[in-house]
């Protein structure tokens, strides 16, 4: 049983690693569809959403069958329950990137961002995809120190953010309400995507560390 | 251990109601903050989110504890798995009444929504508070019927969202980008708590029917 339950535990850390890797892949072309009005990449993000909520299914199927074969106790048990937690983190990743991706078709062929923006978009979308690398890479191997990292990250999404507010907020902003409602709806869906990721570098720290 | 099975299965469920009635409160206080401009009503809200959050992780420990000691399987073991769920979209929603109070907070003295928007928002606030009453009621005793109807309240929701963005972005809107952000998000904030709330119907419907 003891191997079973291992062979139980690569598999939900596969499924993990595969939802990992689409919501990374999912929010880089979301960015391409943003930056280039690129229609047909941000039909792409939005069609492909499914995919990664059907992985998440099969990680809920699979950590119910887990537990009702296994019952598995302490830290075993814990390391399931996590695996549920990452998963609706990873989840909602997935959701914000096809919500950039809808912004960027709802405003096709013009740009959802004007060019003042684009650099500090640009910024945020590059910072939130190494967070998604690293978590990608953690997964398949937590270890603590490199899921504390992911705070740094976010702290450099937020000081982004409030760069993004700055520039909208300026007396000479000549864009009007609707470009900065976009802007600062699309800042906090890259934002909320960073939030995800350091929760699931928490869940990892726990997961290594039974702290909190 | 039938008997301790189902006594836990009680004492996790009376927790999710304590959360539901705090994040019905929450958002009931940061309404009355935003419409008012009272800070110590924000301040308040602020304060309790904590307590929420600590309910959460009791709730989490005790499901922790039940799978360890009961070993539940089937459906005994999807109701342990589903009041995680619920507790997590009700911390969440913790959160959102939280950034309604805070966006109060940071606008105070001044109202942070002006008086055309005022009738949308108090709209929005009491439906999502209906919303938290009926998941109160759900969690307590669950039914497939009460629970789809929650979507029906979401829908609501969507069009006094639609309603707020066309005010803000008709050629006379006066107060210019930082109004219309706050807005924004504002309207995000309540239609994010809504969702939650049929996310947890969706849970429920599951629980009662064992069907998506």
């Amino acid at each position: 049983m003891r191997e079973e339950y291992q062979a139980d535990l690569v598999e939900v850390s596969r499924l993990l690693v595969t939802m990992a890797e689409s919501v990374r892949a999912a929010l880089r072309k979301a960015t391409t569809a943003l930056l280039t009005a690129d229609l047909n990449a941000a039909q792409a993000v939005i069609n492909r959403d499914a995919e990664v909520d059907a992985v998440y299914d099969q990680i809920e199927l699979k950590v119910a069958d887990t537990i009702a074969r296994q019952a598995p106790v302490a830290s075993d048990l814990r390391r399931v329950i996590t695996a549920l937690h990452i998963g609706a983190d990873l989840e909602r990743m997935g959701d914000l990137a096809e919500h950039v991706a809808k912004t960027a078709a709802r405003r096709h062929p013009s740009p959802a961002v004007p060019a003042e923006l684009r650099p500090t978009f640009k910024g945020m979308a590059e910072v939130a995809d190494q967070m998604a690398e690293k978590i990608t890479a953690l997964i398949a191997k937590p270890n603590a120190e490199g899921a504390a990292q992911l705070e740094k990250d976010d702290d450099a999404i937020d000081d982004l953010e409030r760069a993004l507010f700055k520039i909208m907020l300026a007396d000479d902003w000549p864009y009007g309400a609707e470009t900065a409602i976009d802007g600062a709806l699309l800042g906090r869906f890259y934002e909320r995507y960073a939030d995800h990721a350091v929760n699931i570098g928490e869940h990892l720290i726990y997961l290594v560390t039974g702290e909190n």
